[in-house]
């Protein structure tokens, strides 16, 4: 079976072509045309096309096209898209009237997507997938259905807050949620208040010619510097106080972890799990959380799960 | 249509006879044999056996019996009733035995029974019932059907933490607990804080007669008493820290509230939906929260509820 699968990201696009596996049969990035989505749809066509051409595959020999798009989504309808600006977009219908051979196309917000992948391929019916990267969000698949709320904003574990003392303002405008604590951007800005009232932690990232932020702070982590690992375990602790609410309420089979800040999960890991022990009931507080295993690729094999889910009993 | 309904309690014990909408047509209350569960339940047939009486029903009549038990349930087992120390009972198999006449017998914990009846006889897909009583609870009502997690033990809105720098001790062990912060145990808590510290408090139970508790302190909040209305006020910011991460993850249609604090929904709701206000995503944030239509017999109605909801598709 072939899928066709496009991830729209805020910065970059991925088309590619997938068997029912979720392997990459062929993949083709290109950037994303931010100020015109129509613009960018008709060029996701010519790219997915562009991969069938590889395969010596056509449009109608797809068992569908999945869309995976960055922003929040309910039914066939793209909300909004926050990087971009875009609003209340029918990526169904502008799809399928670009690709009018292939026989379904569905939609779906890039976090959800890699739930319903990871259920889907992993074999999962009840987890909780969280991406931990600029935000922080999560996807809810229960009963082995994606769940997405009476307002379609099911899922928002970012805007759980976690810090009611000192908390930081979020991109949400208000205070204290997850994602404002813990986030990639989270992260950075404990670096900047740390270097901030000491010299001698600024003159490691110089020496190391590290930048401030997120993944400079992780480097200084693995080789051992007290600070850096401080700065993780402190977001481990906040993305724990945000889990052990999800734990308690959903009591998922397992957690999967993903996104930019996923790849220091062994950092950050500890902390949660010391959180989840003095915050969740017995049975849930051993949930297992795990980084993903669908890879880099999560999102764009989200777009062909789409497909798959859809077309399963 | 006739359905038996057996609710357990604590210390009371409800059976019953209800038609199809959950009216009471025959029940009798009776005191809950704690030590011995099997003599409690012979006595539960015996008393529901004669509310077929009063109405010249036999067993075989009832569409089914369900049973409502206060504890952890996982399938036909009640795992844990904490007041009394039963654990692992069968409690579908040992009413099976004793009511061989009963085309069918079904059990649930009494929080989940009562999420199961609001949806039923409401008709909502998905909504969040939450029990605020000597404990803090909740049942998961989501695609019509009764969420019960991984290892049944979904809910546990009561343990999520919404105090982290002036914990109070909770039930289940750990500190900060919705549960130990704001049910009737809580708010009795803060009330002999307040009274410690303030002598004319104190007077104001003395004077009126009022037990120094969650009702005592209801009493004085809607007689206009400051102090009293402000615990009110900030067990509702607590239920309202614990509901908006639950708004958060599940985006319910709404939001119903029973448990004895239920009566006082009035005194805390302005304080929860401040703190929704400040922590949900917008959408959420304004989700409709009522106190439960089922009244008093909410969990009775429960039980019935269970059998409905067994034989609708």
């Amino acid at each position: 079976m072939y899928i066709g699968a496009i991830d729209i990201g805020g910065t970059k696009t991925i088309a590619a072509v997938t068997d029912e596996t979720g392997a990459l049969l062929a993949r083709r990035k290109f950037e994303t045309i931010r100020y015109d989505h129509a613009a960018h749809f008709a060029l996701c066509r010519n790219e997915l096309l562009a991969c069938l051409d590889e395969l010596g595959l056509s449009l109608s020999q797809l068992a569908g096209v999945g869309v995976v798009v960055p922003g929040m989504v309910d039914g066939n309808v793209l909300l909004l898209a926050p990087f971009a600006g875009w609003r209340n977009v029918n990526v169904v219908e502008e799809f399928s009237v670009l690709l009018p051979d292939a026989p379904m196309v569905v939609t779906e917000g890039d976090v959800n997507a890699c739930g319903v992948a990871e259920a889907y391929f992993g074999g999962f019916t009840d987890l909780l997938w969280m991406t931990v990267s600029t935000g922080v969000g999560s996807a809810i698949i229960l009963n082995g259905q994606l769940y997405t709320g009476a307002h379609s904003v099911a899922g928002e574990i970012g805007h759980i807050k976690v810090e009611f003392e000192h908390p930081r303002v979020c991109s949400c405008g208000q205070h204290g949620c997850a994602e404002a604590m813990a986030s990639g951007r989270g992260i950075a800005a404990m670096v900047e208040e740390a270097v901030k009232t000491d010299d001698a932690y600024a003159a490691l990232y110089e020496t190391a010619g590290l930048p401030m932020d997120a993944r400079g702070c992780e480097a200084l982590a693995r080789k051992g510097d007290s600070t850096s690992r401080a700065i993780y375990e402190r977001a481990g602790m906040y993305l724990g106080r945000a889990l052990s609410a999800a734990l308690n309420l959903l009591d998922p089979q397992r957690v999967f972890v993903g996104g930019g800040v996923a790849a220091a999960l062994d950092l950050i890991l500890p902390a949660i799990r010391a959180t989840l022990r003095e915050s969740c009931v017995p049975f849930v507080q051993d949930t297992l959380i795990e980084r993903t295993r669908l890879g880099y690729d999560a999102s764009v094999k989200g777009a062909a799960a789409l497909v798959l889910k859809q077309l399963s009993p």
